[in-house]
């Protein structure tokens, strides 16, 4: 049913994947060989494109369709990469979409730097739409996602993490863009404020929905799946919401020894499979999953205000698609 | 002397940076208390603020005078702050204007993404001036500054760097920032392109010599006034120009002494010493400030379309500080 949701999405926008492809290339236009290595590595490790998506159809969504669309959309996918350059170095991870991570091939400066690049190229591309108004999204995900990081980083092993808190750290650091990418592919439109907040409220619950799958997905999808060996994010002392929630719920000792596992230096596979465990019988998992498939649905009733069209049920489904997942 | 011409500009442009100093502080509005530590340990370090006094006076050039130039000039300091957090990541430099480098107080993460808020904070003020070509000057800065960077650090230790490939890097690394702060100057008043490109020319041969300058110091300035050990580009592998002048004309002995000294691990201060001796009799550091003063006199000549100003005479004058400077 899941690879059934993704091959739909796929294949309805197979056109525009490709299109994107060639253009993600095609603007990248470095200087230096080594920068197009460099950011390539990252680019072209199959991203799902998932951003660039979002714009093209937020756009089309409000009746833009000049083709323009979709060099526009690269702002969003250079954006993520820069991200996830900024990121590798950040979270000291060695595997990323099943490869190495770009600091583990060049020095962690070089990697910080093409990052750099690539955000000067989106907003190269950006400048090209003359809206004042999209650079100023463009520098509120870079002022969130950047504090994101950095709060996300500050609360490393923080085993009385909030709720509250975590869900402020996944806003900046995912929804941010994401939301982002959807309300400038209204603001290309030049549509009325009320059809630009709506698409800026379906990307913020799309966003919200896709970090808690991944989430999720850290804990229950398999290492051939997901590309990186799971329980990451506790290895690297993050504590996310199915743990948070379980950890609430917990008995004093099922607590004392989930906090005792987190805190470990080392943390082998069946503490692993013990911890996931808890987080089933304390319904962090499950709690988890309602609370993503909540925003599906306020996601997708964001979209009530347009009327039927292949970009809405696109969206619709990639919204359905963000929890379904595998990967 | 130069102590005086230093004296000269500060008290032309004391009411200026004052401004600037207050907006510095009141446009950096982080949400997280530790991101405006790691971004004032820098900001409020004793910076020159040249960028910002640069833009401020080439917009007034142009006749533009409504105050906003001040705020807006904070744009050029939040760039340049944004790349010295990059860069102390990439030079793993220890003492940054006196300091211990942000990196060695906070981790290097922590203070990539602080580099980052502060670019989104610049952007948030130029998307204010809904100007997109001013929007396309700031992606040809990072993109140039970014890849200047890594250009450097590839060249690291190459000991047959040629002095094109030097010009190129310092280009990059250094002018194309202040070229955009007088530019952009020129563009906010709205000024025709004559104009725009003389500012453009000015801040490019500016940067030029300015950097030429700091690679002179680097050599010939004492630790005192530098504020950290002079001699920290050989130490790190990087070949400037009164290396690469004295290099091109030194003897084959003294050319292989050099070439040995510059490849060792450890380079004591007698070897340093003795490798300034043969800069000065190889003429490297007479050929460079040469250069420097050659681009002095150029950048001066491309006000010579303004007619006499305040703003003129102080652009003079901080042509002429650029490598008249001690620190």
């Amino acid at each position: 049913m899941t690879k059934g949701l993704k091959q739909r999405i796929i294949k309805r926008a197979a056109t525009d994947l490709e299109k994107v492809e060639i253009a993600l290339e095609h603007l990248l236009n470095p200087n230096l060989e080594l920068v197009k290595e460099i950011a390539s590595h990252l680019l072209f490790s199959g991203g799902k494109r998932l951003r660039p998506l979002l714009m093209i159809h937020s756009a089309r969504l409000c009746g833009y369709n000049t083709g323009f669309e979709i060099q526009f959309s690269i702002i969003f996918e250079y954006l993520h990469a820069a991200s996830l350059l900024h990121d590798d170095v950040v979270d000291e991870a060695d595997i990323r979409r099943g490869k190495k991570a770009a600091h583990t091939k060049w020095s962690a400066p070089k990697v910080v730097l093409t990052g750099d690049f690539l955000m000067a190229r989106a907003l190269d591309i950006a400048a090209k739409a003359k809206e004042p108004d999209i650079i100023s999204v463009i520098a509120k995900i870079t002022r969130d996602m950047s504090q994101g990081e950095i709060d996300q980083l500050t609360k490393k092993g923080k085993l009385d993490l909030s709720e509250q808190e975590y869900l402020k750290v996944i806003e900046r650091k995912t929804a941010v863009l994401i939301q982002g990418a959807c309300q400038c592919g209204a603001i290309l439109a030049k549509v009325e404020k009320e059809k630009e907040d709506a698409l800026n409220q379906y990307g913020f619950h799309l966003g919200m929905a896709f970090q808690m799958a991944d989430d999720l997905l850290d804990y229950t999808a398999s290492a051939q799946d997901l590309g990186k060996n799971p329980g990451a994010d506790i290895r690297e002392g993050k504590l996310t919401l199915p743990l948070i929630h379980s950890l609430a719920n917990a008995s004093p000792e099922d607590k004392a020894w989930m906090q005792d596992a987190i805190s470990a230096v080392e943390f082998n596979p069946d503490q692993f499979e013990k911890l996931k465990e808890k987080l089933y019988a304390y319904k962090g998992i499950e709690y988890t999953r309602k609370r993503a498939q909540g925003h599906v649905k306020k996601a997708k009733a964001c979209l009530d205000g347009f009327g039927d069209s292949e970009s809405k049920q696109l969206l619709c489904l990639i919204a359905d698609y963000s929890i379904e997942r595998k990967v």
